[in-house]
């Protein structure tokens, strides 16, 4: 089973992310935890050019495809091999992040990015996409509280609006592969949503 | 006026790109010279990632989509504002080198490629392409002479050879936009052949 976790940043998603795949292999599955992008050492070193701050000059277009690169060196490499295993693989961002990120956030074409993605990841989309709903006010406020600065986080509140709507369309287009985590609950509260919401679909695939 | 060098490598390629780069520089033409990958800070740092020897198990997609990165960054950044203020672009490599390495070398497919790299380029093909041709047993031999390693060189025979029918292949699709220039010639010669076509090009476009 492939599942991963989408949403804004400042949604609590990487601190679920940490607390699911523990209460996974707390229950004996063998669990492969990745983040986008990144996860090969391809992947690490194409993760340090888009957050360094000297490239602010980077071409919408050029960011797109490192992102694409990263996870089609990260699907080749470790989730297709890990699936094929038996294994369950959760991923803090992945796919759809692009199409919400550089698609709906950046005005590239959705349809051409979709072939993109299906050339990148092989077309193998996850099983179970966790969408973390806090609005992009939110996740502005959230944001500026603390925590790591990247390059990212010079967008306008404009930008994560788009991406923001774009996740919504994104969710309406494929409602059996999306479950929406809201996300302005207690922590403990989300990931007793999630644990749920990952016991359903485990039962649904007999797994 | 846009220009690019395509070929095997070993056909002595890079060396007239130098004597081409200074010719037209001695006339006054205002010349920028770019190398792919690269030519841009970002794809200088993807070159190093594409020609690292710890990379052996590089993924053919993601080795494609790094490519298109680099040049992404590279048109958008350098060519079009250099040929918008009226000057020479001369490439070493550019889009036809995808064409010819993964899409007949490696088997992905042209159409997608194409679409691809009108997308990376922002459809800004090249005026003029020079093919430098030598065979591929030429090339393999040229290159086990001497001069610098990297992880492209341990491809097979067979590769190279599917890579030099890609190159017949694109020629033959496009004659206005291609020339060829026989690279098996003395190197004054091929360099005689390059500077004629050019200059025939140059009236042609009344510049």
């Amino acid at each position: 089973m492939f599942i991963t976790l989408e949403g804004l940043d400042g949604s609590g998603k990487t601190t679920q992310f940490t607390l699911l795949v523990e209460w996974l292999r707390g229950h004996g599955r063998d669990v492969l935890a990745l983040r986008e992008p990144g996860g090969t050492e391809i992947g690490e070193r194409v993760r340090e050019v888009l957050h360094d701050h000297k490239h602010a000059d980077m071409d919408a277009r050029a960011e797109l495809l490192l992102y694409c690169a990263s996870r089609a060196q990260l699907v080749a490499a470790r989730i297709l091999p890990h699936l094929a295993s038996g294994g369950v693989v959760i991923c803090d961002r992945f796919a759809d992040s692009t199409l919400a990120y550089q698609g709906y956030g950046r005005g590239l074409e959705i349809g051409f990015l979709r072939q993109l993605l299906d050339f990148a990841t092989r077309g193998r989309w996850p099983d179970l996409t966790l969408f973390f709903d806090i609005d992009a006010a939110t996740s502005l406020q959230r944001r500026a509280g603390g925590g790591e600065w990247n390059r990212m986080d010079a967008e306008s509140e404009a930008f994560y609006r788009r991406v923001e709507a774009g996740y919504r369309a994104l969710m309406a287009g494929d409602p059996a592969r999306w479950a929406r985590i809201d996300a302005a609950q207690s922590r403990e509260a989300v990931q007793a949503a999630i644990r749920a919401r990952i016991n359903q679909a485990l039962v649904a695939s007999g797994r």
